[in-house]
């Protein structure tokens, strides 16, 4: 998440030196670039696309600076005619994407870009890195939102983030799935996400005693309160607490929580709801935090953990068991002809393309398919054997001549259509351990142009 | 790594909240923080310490706009008088840290910070976030390095760090703990780090045919040429990149290297380099790529693979083994007593502290014992029963009244502080699968102190 406009030197040197010899050979032509993520992480079933509202907007403001054009020419790398041609390039390409907030899966594309060769080679380490590190987080994020079911959850991960920028990245993706909101003040003044906090163990331990730390943050906040009760023992804690909490409720005001953030959250959460309960504080509720991943708000659910709320860091914020994904920028066609690498199995997919997602009458998603950008939802259906309406275009056209299509969803919107494409996941691939991969293959179109590309190609490597 | 100014508002809203409690209950008497790491990853010897810079630069700067403050204003949580309380606030504090660079190990403060407990309190999410991602990443670049053996490494992490700040941090790191240097320009730019670059697959397949990719480019950057050969087939691609650095030599320029980014590296770089030596082109520099991490360049080199420089990106970037440390940022003193909590294993050592480091005669560091700050190396060194001049005082005064002490050290230095500690590091904590843990004890003093403030709480605890 960019903090300041960004820079386009936040690039790999060697998008500027290809640029360079571009520019020399006079290679201006059009090329389309796909980014995919090649394979799932183990134990992941599906993606949330996020990261194109950064993407678009580096895009926009793609410009080199006079600095950055002075700091180029005393690397003594480039020549003077290249760098003037730098300092006047704008991005007037045009983008297809999925809308942030889509799910997804590997394979196919996030993002095509199609733009003379030099800018849309220019762009590729930007791009991949907004992509990458919201897709990343995202996807990590809804799989505690899939846990969940229903509690509330909250992004605490800002301290343990890679980065500050990471940590704002983290508070806007696991709100775009789901999450309902965050200890990031920053993240809440610029993306306007609901902000939630407690207090630390340092505030206990700053008083005399724990008790007294209670009374005083309740005397500061009577209408906004939740009270960390692990400092010293839970179960003590939890009794200070609700006596605090009546001490409120007689002077008109509601205990808003507590909160436990060490030991058994199973036991810790019962017994504290029964202190809770009967000291008449029914509707003061239970967070629980403390090294949570998604596999233990799942556990700690079905075991009737009492647990209202929640809240979620350093698992979510570093995406722990799977840090990154396997993601793509490929060049898949410049100068009308499709392009692809031969060598490994990493074979990408040619051409200007569409995702096809064809549902069940009742609305689960049933299965994709990735064809070409030519074909129609009427195609599709025919040759899946689906009605028309039945079959869904997930690409679209968010940028043309370096222009945003303008409007962007807003984030609330984004989180929307999340939650909405959420409940048309098949039960099996939105599980924490699935073990059916959701069905994507490709239209005979795109089928038939990747093998005349790979047989083509073929013939030409051998007759060289 | 911040690209702009800090925000005061990049904090958890608990740090506010709390803060305003402290404010109302005026509470400003002075607090000590400690920084430390509370266990090491699995598989990990030791700790780069890195992010220091960053830390004393948000200190330093820290401020809450006009703009901030309204933001706060708006929010309805807070009172008129604390608002005026952050606005004229800065930090007035002073800190003790590890230099970055330095190695070190769980338990240890990273860094301690004495300032009244408003202002300490305020920036703990900033400190921690940039200390944690930092020695983060420098940890995990520091095995590669220990790994390479004097081979070439190179930061290739951008495209797929969690942000564009988290590249930045990575880069950066990576240089302080022994790598040469980046693909990230920016951070070339910033930090003064040697940039460096070879070219993607899609150079070559925006041409017709790989020969004519490599013939561009090298015309385009004679002497300055790495040519990507593992597109269609690695031999092939050898032998016409050795096309290619013979008819350079004839017009009189060396082709810098060749890199290959798939398959069996082992295999492929020795028939690379028989294929460049009988060309004539013994200097040409074979550079290896493609989802490599520490271990894998552990298991090249002793293999014998000739690959001079090592790209590594992903696997660094986000620390892909351990994405986390177990960071925390404990209140250990305030209005002059000792401060901890009791209720899980998780205490933390009381009191301001200082780090001693016990030299063998020959140099290498044998133990470290964590003490107080008040305690001498003569002292220290006394109670281990070795010369004075073997021990050595790790936390060093660093901000005095808010302000950095003077001057900091450049990355380079730091650089060179690393390289110097590894070496004195025991080749049994600096391997990849350390068996032995290093050795850390308490002082005396520091024993006694922390026994004496548990007895302490425990017995105010238990008559509360």
């Amino acid at each position: 998440m960019m903090t300041s406009r960004p820079s386009a030197l936040l690039t790999d040197l060697y998008e500027l030196t290809m640029a360079a010899s571009y520019f020399q050979h006079r290679m201006f032509a059009p090329a389309t670039f796909s980014v995919f993520v090649r394979s799932l992480p183990k134990d992941r079933g599906f993606l949330v696309a996020a990261g194109l509202d950064e993407v678009l907007h580096v895009l926009e403001a793609f410009t080199f600076t006079n600095e950055d054009i002075e700091f180029l020419r005393q690397t003594g790398r480039f020549a003077t005619d290249f760098l003037e041609y730098l300092a006047q390039l704008r991005f007037t390409g045009e983008v297809y994407a999925l809308p942030e907030g889509s799910l997804c899966f590997a394979q196919e594309p996030l993002l095509e870009i199609t733009a003379p060769l030099i800018e849309a080679q220019l762009v590729e380490t930007a791009v991949l890195n907004a992509l990458h590190g919201q897709t990343l987080l995202a996807s990590k994020a809804a799989r505690s939102y899939a846990a969940a079911t229903g509690r509330s959850l909250l992004d605490f991960s800002l301290r343990r983030t890679h980065s500050t920028d990471a940590g704002l990245a983290a508070a806007r993706a696991s709100y775009l799935a789901g999450f309902d909101g965050t200890s990031n003040v920053l993240a809440s003044q610029r993306y306007g996400i609901p902000c939630y906090g407690t207090m630390a163990h340092s505030f206990i331990e700053s008083f005399d005693d724990e008790e007294a730390a209670f009374a005083a943050y309740a005397e500061t906040f009577p209408d906004d309160t939740a009270l960390l009760i692990d400092t010293y023992d839970t179960v003590t804690g939890a009794q200070r607490a609700a006596r605090v909490g009546q001490a409120l409720l007689q002077r008109g005001h509601r205990l808003r929580g507590v909160r436990i953030d060490s030991g058994d959250l199973l036991t810790l959460s019962r017994a504290t709801r029964l202190i809770l309960d009967e000291a008449g504080l029914s509707f003061t509720r239970i967070y629980g935090s403390g090294g949570l991943n998604e596999y233990q708000v799942e556990r700690l659910i079905r075991a009737g953990a009492p647990i209202d709320v929640f809240g979620i860091g350093t698992d979510l914020g570093v995406s722990q068991d799977a840090p990154s994904l396997d993601i793509a920028y490929k060049l898949v066609e410049y100068a009308g002809r499709p392009r692809l690498k031969l060598s490994t199995d990493k074979i990408s997919l040619v051409g200007q393309k569409q995702i096809f997602r064809v549902h069940e009458t009742k609305g689960t998603a049933e299965r994709d398919l990735v064809g070409l950008r030519t074909e129609s939802a009427d195609s599709v259906a025919r040759e899946v054997g689906v009605a028309t309406d039945q079959v869904a275009l997930l690409l679209h056209p968010v940028m043309v001549q370096g222009r945003i299509v303008q409007p962007l969803p807003t984030l609330y919107e984004s989180r929307t259509r999340f939650l909405t494409g959420f409940t048309y996941l098949p039960p099996s691939v939105r599980t924490l351990l699935p073990e059916v991969p959701y069905s994507i293959s490709l239209t005979r179109a795109l089928s038939q142009l990747q093998q005349e590309s790979v047989a083509q190609l073929r013939a030409r490597y051998e007759n060289a």
